[in-house]
């Protein structure tokens, strides 16, 4: 598996190249080439890269090979970088809604000198590469416009998804009147699971030759969404109670007003007394403070205890569904293999 | 021709309800799709709509049918919707970049206090309407995926002229050595030709059943593309040479700091004391002194003749591409048509 990174990496900056190769039939300048270069290398490389993997590693259960023929390891990887080029496009954009300082251990683009708001066209070039890599790698496939919609659908719910994110939790407008159990799961569902669970799967799907209309994307999504859902809430609860050592940051949901799964789920069991307390300290700038104070709610709340129950639940609903998946239409190991990535992680 | 107008508008809501009754399924809440539904209003309609309508007007040439049989009509108004959707996608976010307060009479949409830096991730949703609305109207059509790789290569030609416009003239800091005729051409091609002159005729062309890989694309480009930089030409000479009056606003571009067509024309042939008067009153916020003195040096330097015979050159060139179109192929009519719309225009 650690060769398969390796090889994952290796191959970006082929696609990086193709992206170039193309520029002066736009009439780009050596300056615009330059700088669409470094702005792609930027931004599309340098995360855990497991959404694009899971491209890849999909595309070899369902083939049942663990070494792919070299023409359709490279498709795979496409598409792959597809996902990776997808999640760039959203994160460029996001960070400049939330005010982002940094990402991925560097300033987020929008924040560099030589970019600032510029960053937001940049978005919009990183979106257009990647129908430019689809183009030029699956151009003559019979799946290729299938490819094409389920890019735009997955984009479509992402948006969606940041729409109630940003309404329901505005930066600088503290109101947990607008957080419910409710629309955490949308956002959750929408801003994440979509693109980075059911999106990996529904292409190798797509690219191993399974028909757009087959009913077995449906039971990729009752499978996939759950656990990108159930993925989002350990996000949640390890930025509150995850060791720092093991997940590379100090947790700040709560200074942050972020509609986080600890507080809409506090929110259902506060007293009106507790519910006071969350008014006063949720989303203000001091953790020794206001932060503690909310962290000592949900220990009289016995949250933790809620996570367990609900993390519990979730495996074995999942697991109850990998079950009676029919394994002469899917390998369950597809499903399998993600949640045993996910399932009980520390970081 | 304004019958045309208004069964146009009169058929925007239609398009707007395919949108907004397709978000249920994407989980949407009556807030969320109340919401969208005031984005789409506020940023698709409100402008003259001469993109849009030119896809129709180009179907009915093609055709050689003053009245379109009902589905036809319906398709062509559904790509002229797509030009201008476009549009709104383009503009919201420019808005943001440019910092600009107004948009066609109202304030633009980023400064709604209900809005704000959300208008992001709205300009991405207009987007995404597109290619719903092309699935929806054109999904069993041969030439489906022209439409989509068309309407793709469209926005990468835009968002690539939008990063030159946004490095060579950023909001505030002025430098003049950024600006040149090459670069005023590439920007005035790629931002605004591409999307305004070219696409919508070559929408009409895959519309009426020309295959993609038809030289006519080509033979359009070549006519078509040129217009559009004449026009966008104008539009900087209108902007400081227009009656406000007839052009509905006072021009800003000297304020403002633009890579403007008479610029690049004046620094092209300055003395070093002229240059020296450019560099010290270009891009400042005081119309009344340092505008009028480069309005003085555009006088001294004779622009409103050099642009004159731009014109006519312009025109001539245009019209000799036209005169030698093969019209068993594509009525000269289609050129001629926009040529007529275009030419020594006063607003």
């Amino acid at each position: 598996m650690s060769t398969t990174r390796q090889e994952f990496i290796d191959f970006f900056p082929q696609l990086t190249e193709v992206i170039l190769s193309e520029l002066p039939a736009f009439g780009a300048t050596p300056e615009m080439t330059s700088r669409i270069k470094e702005m792609i290398e930027y931004n599309v490389m340098g995360g855990k890269m497991n959404r694009g993997l899971s491209v890849v590693d999909t595309v070899k259960i369902m083939r049942g090979e663990s070494t792919l023929p070299a023409d359709v390891n490279e498709k795979a990887m496409v598409l792959g970088w597809s996902v990776e080029w997808l999640q760039a496009f959203f994160l460029v954009a996001d960070d400049i809604m939330d005010e982002s300082p940094t990402r991925r251990g560097q300033p987020a683009w929008y924040r560099r000198k030589d970019v600032g708001i510029l960053a937001i066209n940049d978005s919009f070039i990183l979106e257009a590469c990647i129908f430019r890599l689809l183009k030029k790698y699956f151009r003559s496939e019979p799946y290729y416009i299938d490819l094409v919609e389920l890019l735009h659908e997955t984009s479509y719910q992402t948006e969606l998804g940041q729409m109630v994110d940003l309404l329901t939790a505005p930066e600088n407008d503290i109101n947990l009147d607008r957080f419910s159990i409710q629309k955490h799961g949308y956002i959750v569902e929408y801003k994440t699971a979509y693109y980075s669970f059911y999106l990996p799967v529904a292409l190798a799907l797509l690219m191993t030759g399974t028909p757009a209309e087959a009913p077995v994307f449906q039971v990729a999504k009752d499978i996939l969404i759950p656990l990108g859902v159930y993925f989002q809430v350990q996000d949640d609860y390890l930025d509150c109670y995850g060791n720092p050592e093991f997940i590379g940051k100090i947790g700040t949901d709560i200074e942050d007003n972020k509609c986080s799964w600890l507080v809409v789920q506090a929110l259902d069991r506060v007293t009106p007394e507790q519910r006071a307390i969350l008014n006063e300290n949720y989303g203000r700038k001091s953790p020794a403070v206001h932060a503690q104070r909310v962290k000592d709610l949900y220990v009289e709340l016995g949250i933790e205890s809620v996570y367990r129950a609900y993390e519990d639940n979730a495996i074995a609903e999942i697991q109850d569904k990998i079950s009676k998946v029919d394994e002469s239409v899917v390998p369950r190991q597809v499903f399998t293999a993600f949640l045993n990535k996910v399932a009980k992680r520390t970081k």
